[in-house]
C-alpha cells in the first residue's frame, strides 16, 4: 500500500463507522449463541422481508462460504454447476466448490461477463447421460467479476430458461448492492430470478458479513444443519448480525453502493478522452477496466494500488469502495493523465 | 436468556472490552486484504514466537473451522482421528470432519475427556490392514470438553507414543487459555505435544478469532490454500489480527482465563457442601459438571440459563468466563441452595 | 492357504461352475456397453420382480461399492447412519462411507451383530440440533457380520420405529441369500423393510456382482449417475448380469445359500460337544464364531485358514461357503477334536 | 445393436477366447482374497518389470476407478490437473474427479486431443496464489480420445516440462496398448514420462480388468488404503489377474492392439477417396474421426452402431476393436460409399 486511497479492491477499506457502532453496541451482557440471540433475529427477518425470501436468510461469515453453502443447498450429488469462466467461485475460491460441495463447474467463456440462455443452453449436451455430470444450477454473479450488472430482463430471461430446463438459479451477490444501486431497483426485484442467492456486507462497508437468502420455503430446512457443518456458523453471531443491521438501517447499504458506482463513473468518465487508456467492460457497478500501456500500467503502480487483471492484454481493475472520495478519484485521474502521456 | 449472568457458555459473553477497542483502532484507511497487512503479520509474529511454532500462524474465523483445517493439514487421505467419544469434533460439528476432510473418528470412552496411550492403543488394531482407515492423527482437547485439564506429563506420555507409533498429535485448544492458566505454564510448553494446535480466542474474550497453531515447518506449505479453499480465510483481516492483538497484549488473554477458572472453582467450592449437588469431574479449568435432582435442575432453569449435559443422568453443566463476577457466583450458589434444599 | 478347505471367508472360493459357464455364454458377438444390453435388461427385470422392487435393480462390482452407491442414494449432505459397530461400513471398508459419501457413522455395540430400535432411539438426542449430524439411515446388516439372522418381526419392528422416525432403511445384503435361506422367505419379504438394499452374489458363487436394488421408485431417478459417479459402471455389463443370471436360474442363489449354511451348522453341531470349544453367537447363516484356547488356535492354523476374530478374547470365525463338503467339514472336525484335547 | 460389427466402441467387443480361458482355468480350488493370491502375485510382478514400475502394480475394476485412485495418489488437497478439454476425466466420468478426489480440473483445448508444454504453461498463472487451486497434476491420455498418440518426444517434453514447474505426469492408459503399438516402443518407453499411469486392459479383449502402474517407490504405499476406500478392490482377485495373465502371455495385448489399429487404418485408407467424407484427426490408435453429412450419418446408423461425435460438425467416431475382421471393414466401406454417393 502506497498510502494512498487504494483502487485494489473494495474489501481493501476497513469498516463503514455505522458498523462499527453498530458492534460496539451490541458488545453488552450475554446473548444465546449461535443465533439464537434478539441481533440476528432482528436483522434476518429484516433480509427475509426486504428479500420476499420464503426459505429465510442466513448470516455467514464470508463470501466464499455463502458461496459454497449457497451451492450445497440447490444441487445433488451428482450434479454440476454451469457459470462464467470469470465467475469467482471458478477463479478466487482454491477449488472450493469442487472439494467441499464435490460439484463439477462447466465453464462458459461469458462476454462482460454475463450469461444467457444461449450460453447455458450450449452445456447442456449431456443431459440424461449418466456419463456425464448433470447440469443443476446456473450460477450468476450480480454485479459480474467484471463490474457489469444483468439487468432484470436478462434475468428474467435466464429464469424462464433454467426453469424449463430443470435448473436452479444461485446468485452470487458479494456486490447486489451495487447492482441494486445501478439499476434502481429494489433486492426482491434482483431476487425474484433466483432460487439461493447471496447478500454481500463485507465490500458494501461491513467487517465481515454476508448473508445466505433462500427464496423457496422448501429449500430452507437443511440450512442451518449444512451452514454448521461447513464451519460457517459463528457463535457469537449478534456481532454479525449487528453489522446488517448497521447496513440496513435508513438503506446505508443503497447509499454505500451508490456512491462507490458513482465514483467508478467519476474515473470512467475521467479517462475516456485520454489517449492509450481504453475502458474495456461497460462500467456500471464499481469497478473501471482498463486497457494501458504495460509502461503505463507500471509507472502507475509505483504509486497506486490496484490489480493487474490480465497481464497478457494489459488490462486492468480499478475498485472504488463506499469511502472512496471524488477527491481521491481526481488525484488519481491527474497522475493517470500525466502518466499515460509519458 | 433471564437477564441473569449466563452460565450458558463462554461464547454467551460479549467480547473483551480491550478487544472492541481494538478493532475499532483498527478500522483507520485501507489494508491489503486476507492477511497481507500489517496487523496480520504483527499478531501472526507474535503468535508464533509465544507457541514458538516453527511453522507459524494462521487467523481463522471460528473453532469448528480451526479443527477442520488443522486435520486436514495433517491426514491423508485414508486416515482416520482417534478422540475421545466426547470431543467436539465428534459431538458438536455436525460431522465436518467426515464431510470436508473425508476422515473417520475413531472415538473413544474417555474418562474426564481425557486420552491416554493405553487409550489410544486399543485403536491401533486395524494398523497396516487395507481394510481399515489407518490411525493417522490423535486429537486432543485441552482443556477438555469437561473442564478437566492435561498435565504437561500426560501430554509428554501422549506425545512419546504417538511418534513412536507413526501418529500425529492435534490439539483441539479452543480454552487452551484455560488449561494454561490452570496449570501455570507458558503456551509454548503446551504446545511442545503437538504437530498443530488451535488456540482459541472467541471464548477468551474475542469477538470471533481463532488460531492454528503449526508447530513443524513442514506442515505449513499447504495452510494458506486450505485455508482459503475450507472458506477460512477472511477478507479483512486486521479485524480478526487486532482481536488477537489485544488478547496478547500484556497478557489480557491468561488474565482472562485466569477469571473464569477462579470463578468457576468458586462456584465448584460453593456446592462442594450442598446436599443434592454432586461434582461430577474434577473442577480445573473454567467448567463445573454437576448432578442434580430433576426438579431441582428444572427449578434452576427458570431462573438461569446453562445445559443440560447428560439427561438420563441429571448432569448439568455451568461455564463461567472472562466477565462471570464473583457477585454473579453468590448469587447463583445462593439459588442452588436455596432450590436443592427444596 | 494350506491346500485343505479354506474357512476364512466365503471370499476365498472360486466361482460356482454355472456362473462361469454363463460367462463363457455370454462371450458372443458385440453388446452395447454400460448396461444397455439384453443380459443385463433381463436379469435387472428379474431381480426387481424378485425384490417387488419398484425403483428397480442395479448391478455393481463389489460390496463395498455397493453399500455406498445405497447410502449415497439414501442420505442428504448432513446426516448420519445409524449402526451397528460391527457393522462392515464401519470396519472394513478403510473409511469409504466417511470419504466417499461425506458421512458420520453413529455406532452402537450391538449384540450378535443386531440392531433394535431400542439400541437405534439412543442414538436420535441430538436429532433437530444444528450441531449434530443428523441421523438419516439405519444400517442393518442381514445376515450379520456375526453369523445371525434378523427374523422378520424383527425388521418389521425396526422398519416401523424408523418411519415413525424420519429414518431410512439401507440393508446390506452381501450375505442376503443366506438370510433368506436361514429365514426359508422369498428375498421380496426380506426387502419390505428396506428403502434400498443390495443383494450380494459375490459370495454366493459368483466371480464378482453385487446388486443394488431399490424399493422406492422416487429414489431412483439419480442412481446411474451416482453409480457411475463412484466408478461401480463397469462397460461389458453383460459379464456382471450374466453372472446374476446364472445365480437366479432354477434359485441356485437360495440352493447356494442353504448349502453354506447347512455346513456351518454341521460344523457347528460337530464341535458343541467338543470340551474347550465355544460357540458364542447363534449358528444361523454360514459362520461360526467360536471361543478357544489361544495355543489350540495356533495349532489349527498350522493345518487350516481361517480368521481370528478377536485376539484378546480368543475367538475365531469359521466360514463355510457354497461349496464346503460335508467332508471338509467333517476332516475339519476331526482336527478341532484331536487339537482341543490335547 | 443392429446385428452387424459395432464400430461403437472397443468395449461393445465380448472378451479375447484367451481371456475367458484364464478365468476358467482360475476356477480351481480356494485363493486367499484381495490380491493376497498366486495369480495376482505373478501378474502384478510381471507388470512392474514390463513397466520398470518402482512403485508396483495395483488391479482395478474399471477405468474410472483407475483413474480416480491415480489422481488421489499424486494430488494434495488443494491441488488441480490439467488436462486436455476432450480428457475422459473430465467429459466421461460424472464428475468423479471432483467428488471422489475433490480436485478441480483446469481444462484446455488440445488439437487432436493433445497437450503441450506450451498449453500446460497457459495454466499456471495463478501458481503461488491461495485464491487458485494449485496445478498438481498435468494428465495426458495415450492414445487420446481422439484416436492420435503423442510420441515419445513429445512425452519427454511434457515430462521434462512438468518436473520443472513442480507438476506430476499421470497418464490415462485405457488404450495404452493402441499407443504401444502405433509407436512400437515397449510399455516402459511410454511409461517413462509418467509418475502414475494406468494400463487398460477392458478394451484391449479383457472381460473388465485395468491396472494402476506406479513408477515412483515413494507414491506405492498409500496406494491399497486408496484403492480399498474407493471401492476398488475385488475380493475374488484372481479373476482379474487372471485375465491380464492372458493378456500379457505371448504379447496378447500387443497383437490385439496392432491388430485393431491396423483395422483402423484401413478403414481410413478406404475412405480417404470417398467424396463427402473427410477425416478429421490423424488415425494413429484404433478410431476414426470423420465428418459426413448429416444424412449420410443418419442412412449409416440405420445400419450400423457408431457414435456421433459432434453433432453441430457433423463428426462421427468409428472404433475398432481386437475382433474388428477386414471383412468387417470391408463391408462397412462399401456401405459407407454407396451411402456418401447417395
Amino acid at each position: 500500500m502506497t498510502g494512498r486511497k487504494s483502487f485494489g479492491s473494495d474489501n481493501h477499506t476497513g469498516a463503514h463507522p455505522a458498523v462499527i457502532r453498530a458492534i460496539v453496541a451490541a458488545n453488552s451482557g450475554d446473548a444465546v449463541a449461535y443465533g439464537a440471540d434478539e441481533w440476528t433475529e432482528r436483522v434476518t427477518a429484516a433480509l427475509s422481508e426486504t428479500f420476499q425470501a420464503a426459505g429465510g436468510a442466513f448470516l455467514v461469515l464470508n463470501g466464499s462460504g455463502a458461496n459454497v453453502l449457497g451451492l450445497s443447498v440447490l444441487l445433488r450429488r451428482h450434479e454440476a454447476v454451469i457459470c462464467a469462466a470469470s465467475a469467482h467461485i471458478n477463479t478466487d475460491e482454491c477449488g472450493a466448490p469442487e472439494r467441499l460441495v464435490g460439484t463439477k463447474l462447466l465453464t462458459v467463456p461469458a462476454p462482460d461477463g454475463k450469461l444467457t440462455p444461449e450460453l447455458i443452453a450450449g452445456q447442456l449436451g449431456g443431459q440424461g447421460d449418466e456419463h456425464f455430470a448433470q447440469p443443476g444450477v446456473v450460477a450468476v454473479t450480480q454485479s459480474t467479476e467484471l463490474g457489469t450488472c444483468y439487468t432484470l430482463a436478462e434475468l428474467r430471461k435466464i429464469a424462464d430458461f433454467c426453469r424449463a430446463s430443470d435448473l436452479r438459479v444461485f446468485v452470487d451477490g458479494a456486490r447486489l448492492a451495487n447492482a441494486a444501486a445501478y439499476l434502481d431497483c429494489p433486492l426482491a426485484e434482483l431476487a425474484e430470478c433466483a432460487d439461493v442467492l447471496t447478500f454481500g456486507g463485507t465490500k458494501n462497508g461491513a467487517v465481515g458479513a454476508e448473508a445466505l437468502v433462500v427464496m423457496r420455503a422448501d429449500l430452507a430446512a437443511d440450512v442451518p444443519y449444512l451452514r454448521k457443518q461447513q464451519t460457517q456458523l459463528t457463535s457469537k453471531m449478534r456481532f454479525v448480525a449487528a453489522q446488517f443491521g448497521a447496513l440496513l438501517a435508513e438503506d446505508l447499504w443503497r447509499n454505500n453502493a451508490v456512491h462507490a458506482n458513482a465514483m467508478a463513473r467519476r474515473l470512467a468518465d475521467g479517462v475516456r478522452d485520454v489517449d492509450g487508456v481504453e475502458i474495456v467492460h461497460p462500467v456500471q457497478a464499481n469497478a473501471v477496466f482498463a486497457r494501458l500501456r504495460p509502461r503505463h500500467v507500471a509507472a502507475l503502480q509505483r504509486e497506486w494500488t490496484f490489480h493487474i487483471w490480465d497481464e497478457r492484454d494489459s488490462v486492468v481493475r480499478w475498485m472504488t469502495a463506499f469511502d472512496t472520495s471524488a477527491a481521491d478519484i481526481d488525484t488519481f485521474l491527474a497522475d493517470i493523465r500525466t502518466t499515460a502521456s509519458a
